[in-house]
């Protein structure tokens, strides 16, 4: 048991009802001097791949031993499993739909692996697992009774993730319109210039202020990856770029 | 005094301005180690029947010995009463203008109890008794030092809250267009096709999952509450649903 | 070191990503009993005039030694410094453009001191100085690890604060439409009616209450500062009042 329990919430909820407050009741219950870390509760409704992305960030920022709740769950009702995760020494409990992708896929080492949650308490809504299953068990994970299901192989959603890669598409899009890629930071950044849905943004430099204000630049954002914005601007509404949108270094 | 003292949250300031982090400091002041949880700070501005519901969800859901301050508060400098509220093992301080109706309500339980609070401190603004009254006097409660004032009877508005009710209203239509109603869960659901504000959504089933995509389902929310969703979609963009139409058993 | 840490955040960076809570993981890192409490991640994106009233009203309302995380920071990778400012008794982590003014001008004794923060990691981004530098020095303090740059004089935008003024400008307007000046409320208060970007708003009066529904009204607000409002309304609607417009005693 860590001395200091730390679990985060990422989740597609909003903060206008009740529900994260429900999760963090049954949180505390199981572990009453739990930490509790908001990530976010704006995921785009039912969105897993984006909720992956920003899970992702969470398991890469905080220390070892976290536990990290993150609950966009779609299929809640149906037979789509839960499961606990190990990766990058930490502990992810969420539905198995595809949230783990970007964890998985960015911590190979230690190898993650996963366990299905088969506990369900004696009652137990069909409409918020988060609450009556996935937050107890975060609890309990946290509070150091740590009790694994069978293990099994968790969906992945397809994501390619490389390095190397000379081309990859804008995976996320945040509040100051700056947009990230799939495209690892280069460990020796190529000659050439980077493309957005087309248009020229210039070859990689090192921070927004490398460009006057207004105009585009690639870089390597805070994330580790690819990344490209407009100085002092929003560049999905300067360069129009929305997920999805391909980039590439030409 | 509990081991850890939990304080919730529940108010209409939003969270663009400083204001909930001055009740904060105004609780962590009075006991430096409570564990603080937002429930909202996004109830409809004034809307104390809205806010009642959503104070209602935090009591219910928290353990035992947990403080809720929940300020809506439209008669700031009014002669309005302030009171701590002692409901379902938990303690309530909030604004004595029927914020506590939902939550006296449902449960009874032992028998709730209201005190008015007198306490002023020496300095008290005219605009701003969250933090300058309620805040401290929560802090206090969580912190073991509990002063009661005069019992009274608190303020309570209209609601018809009925186990056995075949017909209703919806009381809250969430984030995600999900419209709960105050109709409580039947133990054995009766015959019959739910109707809301006059369209047919079938009869009470299990879960969202139990209809097609884009269909309209009625169900036992996770409030326990009958609840009108459309699967993967808004009830209340799909049917029209707003706050106070009628729901019907037929 | 105190026995309780306090950290406040208060940043443009919104809740929709995951970049606050990369600051608390690096705050949790060096401090890990830290409570950590948000003044709010809505400050007008780069807006470090409105970021610098929010974080006055932060380091007013806080118990003394509580350290304050304050990120507003369109200078990130330029030349910028960032500083430690200790003032009322509590510290503030912050890039030096301006940020402090607020808290510097209202809280002159003790006198405020400022010190450039020189450290910086391994590996630093170029573009979040938030996480990568001043998340982990704030967490330095609030775990008792001091460690003072060279002494500055800190950047100061300009800013008119006069407990005598009978004229003055609106600095902020908050959620509910209330509009705050830069006039400290008097001690005795003048003769004489307030107006607002010209139109009359009355005498100084002590709560919203004081005049009819719908009605502006003119009173010393919690902030201790004139505030124009409108009762059960939005004085920045009802009058169309905004940041800068002139406020006078008539």
């Amino acid at each position: 048991v860590p001395d200091v329990a730390i679990v985060t919430l990422t989740t597609d909820f909003g903060t206008a009802d009740h529900y994260v407050a429900a999760m963090k009741a049954a949180l505390l219950g199981e572990c009453p001097d739990a930490t509790l870390v908001d990530v976010t509760h704006a995921v785009p409704r039912q969105d897993v791949r984006s909720g992956a992305f920003t899970l992702e960030r969470a398991v890469a920022a905080f220390p070892a031993g976290t536990v990290h709740l993150a609950v966009v769950d779609p299929g809640v009702g149906t037979e789509r499993r839960l499961v606990v995760v190990l990766v990058n020494r930490s502990v992810v409990v969420c539905p198995d739909n595809g949230l783990i992708t970007w964890a998985w896929r960015r911590h190979p080492r230690p190898r993650p692996r996963a366990y299905e949650v088969t506990w369900r308490p004696p009652l137990c809504s069909h409409t918020f697992h988060g609450r009556d299953v996935m937050a107890p068990v975060a609890g309990r994970w946290a509070a150091g009774r740590r009790r694994k299901g069978p293990p099994v192989d968790p969906l992945l959603l397809d994501l390619d993730l490389s390095a190397t890669s000379r081309a990859g598409v804008i995976v996320h899009v945040d509040v100051y319109g700056n947009a990230t890629t799939n495209v690892l930071a280069p460990e020796r950044p190529p000659e050439g210039r980077w493309h957005a849905a087309g248009r020229d943004v210039g070859p990689l430099r090192r921070t927004y202020a490398d460009v006057p204000v207004g105009r585009p630049v690639a870089l390597v954002g805070s994330s580790g990856l690819v990344e490209v914005a407009v100085r002092d601007g929003s560049a999905a509404d300067v360069l129009g770029l929305r997920v999805g949108d391909p980039v590439e270094l030409l």
